[in-house]
């Protein structure tokens, strides 16, 4: 409790730094279902008729999830949002508001945070999903909260707890790519020209892959891949207490020539995290029925759902091993 | 971004602290309107028919909020999801639902853990409501951010911007108990048999009292007073674009014999935060409806809005002078 009170009564900074939020990011006036935005103790939303709250929360830390001095700070902002929203797209849902908790050090409330916040402003935009209130305060490093507020059908919402033996498992765009961009951020690279380094920092959640299949009812189980595919598809599989089998000739991955130096591409698709790409189960009946492409992102068959528990993964020599989950994981040393 | 990845595939660390936040915090089956709980990339959510949503998020950092070394942590946990649902009182909405992001060393993540989420289980089950997602990561110092869902009736919410020149104003309980009480904790007071210092470390959101004005209309605006009187009264005037003038007198304080040494019981009423008292307005044609208790909770007129712009504060003798913001304020220096 470090309050510190004083007889100057000067800059109410936190009631500043609250109107800058709220001037930037209260632009875009789609603000369907809400009620009460920023501004109050607490935002007002109603979904449609016939349709239910998705909520998600998702830590973005500096040191953690990004880097001061790597990270461009409207990259910080537009990622911030996305993961967050990549969460709801997992379920099928569509964002409809979010609320910002944001905590920074005063030497970054001008330039950096002007930066932050034109960041998440395209990110707002882009993913139609307006700020609803937030709190803010004082920190060392800069710590980001985001809670996303949407709306799905009711009943609609696709569970990662529901998979079943024989179902087919895809996942969406390439594996292992944001991975890469982070090595090539730490390596210098600048700029989003290289496809990976802006997946990287400007991921695009598979909002219209994820509305397309909970429109259909094909996906039975379904989750975002953000550890990376050998720790989630280990948690989709452990919440319906099935296994699987995936087929490294199948896992769409970056190419290997031009960033051989990168590692295998291979274990980047397996354990690389960030990517943000949608993995979901659809049973052997409507397999059929997904195509290559939705809304413009590609759709890859990678293996099947088995009733025995544990991963395993097909070589391209035919040989089968146990797949370990080696994504991400803040707590393993 | 400081992933490690390591062949040993030991602890899956981030999701053995789930299992346990999910074991510790759902023993409460009173899960009303929540349609998918912890577990799944979101929460699913529906309120009552006829009711809409509530929704706040808080910061709760261990060196601006809380002290390791003298906040108990179950006292932590309590507090988090207290100041939280206090921004639901302050609408007049009822809490139903939290999400929990979570981040800490792993040095803490046994014992201090434990009782961290000790405190949280029992407010979650005060306060009926119960955990329904989140996120967690490994951090240096205890990060916690608590996003409240609530539900209150359609139309209903008692905002903080709709207060009228000449509106009687109120607020709840004592205030400057809780500014006392941190003063206590850091003079190396133990335990909580003081009252006000069980009021810094276990504070009660006034939720009684805000939905007794919500359900009969009483209140013009509201809000909770986190910051301190003088810093919440001007956001309140502020937001409605009044001003107000409050008596001297009419301010409930805390008793000054047994703690004189800790400053004028009155200053500490003006300026003291974390009381989560609500302060609200009222009409002057229904203010003889506020009784001088709700639920238990004393209520106390302290003043009334003015046309004009500014808060004044009229002394035990007579004199008028202008009031200053001089709550909490984390980026004042």
């Amino acid at each position: 409790m470090t309050r510190k009170r004083t007889d100057r009564s000067k800059s109410e900074g936190e009631d500043r730094l609250f109107q800058r939020i709220r001037r930037t990011l209260t632009r875009d006036k789609s603000q369907l279902g809400l009620q009460l935005g920023i501004g109050d103790d607490a935002a007002i939303w109603r979904p449609r008729p016939g349709y239910e709250t998705a909520a998600s929360c998702d830590w973005f830390l500096q040191g953690s999830h990004f880097l001061l001095d790597r990270h461009p700070p409207d990259s910080v902002g537009w990622k911030s949002l996305a993961r967050a929203v990549s969460d709801l797209a997992a379920m099928g849902a569509e964002p409809r508001c979010f609320l910002l908790s944001l905590a920074l050090p005063s030497s970054l409330m001008i330039t950096w945070l002007t930066k932050l916040l034109k960041g998440l402003a395209r990110a707002s935009a882009k993913f139609k999903c307006p700020v609803a209130g937030g709190d803010t305060t004082r920190s060392k490093k800069v710590l980001i909260n985001l809670t996303v507020l949407g709306e799905c059908k009711r009943r609609h919402a696709i569970l990662r707890s529901t998979a079943k033996a024989d179902d087919v498992l895809f996942v969406t765009g390439r594996l292992g790519e944001a991975e890469l961009g982070l090595q090539l951020l730490k390596q210098g690279a600048r700029g989003s020209k290289a496809p990976a380094l802006r997946k990287h920092l400007y991921p695009e959640p598979r909002l219209s892959v994820g509305a397309w299949l909970a429109k259909r009812g094909f996906a039975t189980a379904m989750m975002d891949l953000s550890d990376g595919l050998s720790s989630d598809l280990a948690r989709l599989c452990r919440a319906s207490g099935v296994g699987c089998r995936i087929e490294e000739t199948l896992i769409p991955h970056v190419e290997s020539g031009p960033y051989a130096a990168h590692g295998n591409p291979l274990t980047l698709a397996l354990h690389g995290g960030d990517d943000y790409e949608l993995l979901f189960s659809v049973s052997p009946r409507n397999a059929c029925r997904i195509p290559s492409r939705i809304g413009g992102v590609s759709i890859s068959r990678i293996g099947e759902v088995t009733r025995n528990s544990g991963l395993r993964l097909v070589r391209s020599d035919g040989t089968v091993e146990r797949l370990s989950a080696k994504g991400w994981d803040p707590f393993r040393t």
